[in-house]
């Protein structure tokens, strides 16, 4: 079947929820970053799990590409329709389904974005804690398996999710996990799906599991005088079980972005935001227990904010950390990278990337959600600037084979799509093979998001 | 190749670690529980991954079953060689090969037992929490996705293992994950395996999260004046984020059991049996908190035990409830049953599952890990009376389809095996449909642990 044809099949029963205007195919074919923009054929907008299962059937028929669409806010080309086809916009399946305080769970669509979700769930007492930044769809996070400020406390998306409803490559509809806590039965088709990227199934619900907003939050900053008290002081905090919610890294570069972005006066140093959920006598006791370790390692200036207004301050700093880097360089490209590694290697492997940083000459800030070894360096590459580009690619791939070398993994939190399929092969091996051999076991035809995560053939 | 001619060859690389002994052969054809003995035709005991991989590069070629065996400790059969072939020992690979506590990772074989390993780990201050009551070998807790008492703290083996060495069907050998404490890289190969009950690969190392051994614990029993009161007290802690480590139920007849079995005297009643780890002044409040709210369910007597061997006494009470249940009938089979459903259906379960126990006349007391949602019937059945075996197969068939009815799972902990691969298609549907694909992608040839599991073609 032509392209035509399917056009007309799916507007059959979608109506005008198929478009093939410029301006849609725009939206659905660029990303965040450096990727270059690729149209697809249509975009289609449904509204149910049926609508969808319809829709893989008549592409499998078709051998048409379908890429899943969320808020298109990763960072690694994800959504970038490789081989055309039909960019599959989950933004109009964004309702919460059911929230259930007694079990402590809720049932969303694919498309609801985690602040509209954690703004409807605001009554119940509850939230769901994984926290990347953007506002992200809560189905594109689990396609990442994204994680975010919070994980160090609340895992990620692959520790909150228990089940999901996905529609197969040839339509066939299947629900995966339960609302039981845990479960023994069979393959963990839930872990599968999640950090597929939409080459394995197009997930259209998921059953997550929320947290009782804590009894007291209490937040800080300190400033230390240089990285490898900073590091030191994450490590030795963990190690000590001292139970923290978020434990977020700022370097120099990075304070004087934030520093101007948000008029403020940090000093010029190396920063841990931190803050502490529990009852109020186990964040007092947490906070205490971090402030001590933090003046060993020559921190100062730690105070913690209880304040709801104070909090919200400091993260606001931290979201929009981003930006305020991006502003370092108006008009620049930004290519983000993001490692992971063990903790004991965190302190080298950030002081070995900010050496090779300052030596290339780009601007590139260094922060990350250090509780978990994650870090990001923000490269800062001038418009149509091809040096400056190669440049900073080479230093993305030293730092994802230093992790390699270290222990650690190519990527925490953003995923594969196309930024880092080149070093799947340098990670996995043969389980690299074993994973394209599980995506012709579910998808024999390709049409899931073709071009990303597996070998291509 | 025929089976004497693969005895040879398998001989050749491993000695005397090839076996057709008629006890060697009964040793590994048998179960805990009331499944027949099925004699696989060799069992070898490879020392390392390059061994396991030669083995299974044989059975490959010759289409001769591999069942991996670890200390024979699963309750459902996982290990019974239903087509024969060779029974894959991993017993002598036992070493802990690396503790890293500035990681908190462990890096163990996949024969070592869980009571090795927390001896071994001792002089650390760390240790794995994952306990499932037997002593049980790592691998095989991967393979069934084992849990237990700490899991409402700790997780499962789902949280607790961050990578894995795989043999596949054909010998080739991947490694999973790695030492970071996340990754967005690529499918999650280490869940796949995570419960695959050996019928996609062979693990022989296994990278695993330790914890801190906490500064304070303190543990305590009640007794609550009915069943619906001691789980409305679960619900209600769990709600409120009491951080509990252990919360465990014990109904009437178990009690009555434990008394029986260890010579103590707890009131003829339902209990909970529970344990806080932390700070010393969190582990207080924590008790605290429970405490009062257990009194406010009607509960009696709850005091906090600090001292180590007053825990002792009470886990080994615990650890030994399914002894002591089958003392209550001598000579019985057990059939073990094990559910597990969202919290605010645990007490809907809890006594429908005792209601109809009743009504059948047969001895089968009940409990669980109450705070993931997870409990047992122990079910006694007279040996050779085919009759009371029918019944209590009915009762655990009807116990599983009341787990799916109510939102939860037919296997907490326990796993698949032979026991409930009848029940697979009830719960997944589709799903299982997709299970058996990716098997025959991984495992064309269906030489691993053949009839488990997945559908039968």
């Amino acid at each position: 079947m032509s392209i035509d044809a399917v056009f007309a099949e799916l507007t059959s029963f979608l109506g005008d929820r198929v478009s093939r205007s410029k301006s849609d195919l725009e939206q659905h074919g660029g990303s965040e970053t450096h990727f270059p923009t690729i149209l697809p054929d249509l975009v289609v907008w449904p509204e149910s799990t049926d609508e969808v299962s319809r829709i893989l059937r008549i592409c499998h028929k078709s051998r048409i590409p379908v890429i899943a669409f969320g808020a298109g806010t990763s960072l690694e080309g994800h959504t970038t329709p490789l081989n055309g086809g039909v960019s599959l916009d989950l933004s109009r399946m964004n309702r919460l389904k059911m929230a259930d305080p007694g079990d402590m769970l809720a049932v969303v669509e694919a498309g609801l974005t985690r602040e509209d979700l954690n703004s409807e769930l605001r009554a119940t007492g509850l939230f769901f804690p994984v926290d990347p930044g953007a506002n992200a769809t809560i189905g594109g996070m689990a396609s990442t398996r994204a994680s975010g400020t919070t994980t160090v406390r609340y895992g990620s998306m692959r520790d909150n999710v228990l089940g999901l409803t996905v529609v197969l490559a040839d339509g066939r509809v299947i629900k995966t996990g339960s609302r039981a806590a845990k479960s023994a039965s069979g393959y963990d088709l839930t872990a599968l799906f999640i950090g597929a990227e939409g080459t394995l199934g197009i997930i259209t619900e998921l059953t997550l599991r929320l947290h009782g907003t804590p009894e007291a939050i209490s937040a800080g900053v300190c400033a230390f005088p240089d990285l490898a008290s900073a590091v030191a002081t994450v490590q030795q905090v963990i190690q000590m079980g001292v139970p923290m919610a978020r434990i977020e890294f700022l370097d120099a570069d990075s304070t004087r972005a934030v520093n101007d972005y948000a008029g403020i006066s940090l000093p010029l140093c190396p920063h841990l935001l931190v803050e502490f959920h529990g009852s109020d006598s186990a964040v007092e006791e947490a906070a205490e227990c971090f402030g001590e370790i933090a003046r060993d390692f020559g921190a100062s200036g730690y105070e913690s904010a209880t304040r709801t207004e104070d909090r919200n301050r400091l993260w606001k700093i931290r979201h929009n950390a981003f930006y305020a880097v991006t502003a370092l360089r108006p008009g620049a490209n930004a290519l983000v990278t993001d490692i992971c590694v063990p903790i004991s290697k965190l302190a080298q492997a950030v002081e070995e990337t900010r050496a090779e940083i300052a030596e290339s000459g780009l601007p590139g800030p260094i922060l990350g959600h250090v509780g978990d070894g994650n870090f990001h360096a923000i490269l800062l590459i001038e418009k149509d600037n091809d040096a400056e580009m190669a440049t900073a690619k080479a230093l993305a791939e030293r730092m994802s084979q230093r992790a390699l070398a270290l222990g650690g993994t190519i990527t925490g939190e953003h995923g594969i799509g196309i930024g880092k399929l080149g070093l799947m092969q340098e990670e996995h091996g043969d389980g690299w093979t074993v994973m394209g051999e599980i995506k012709r076991a579910l998808d024999p035809t390709g049409i899931l998001n073709p071009g990303k995560l597996v070998r291509q053939n």
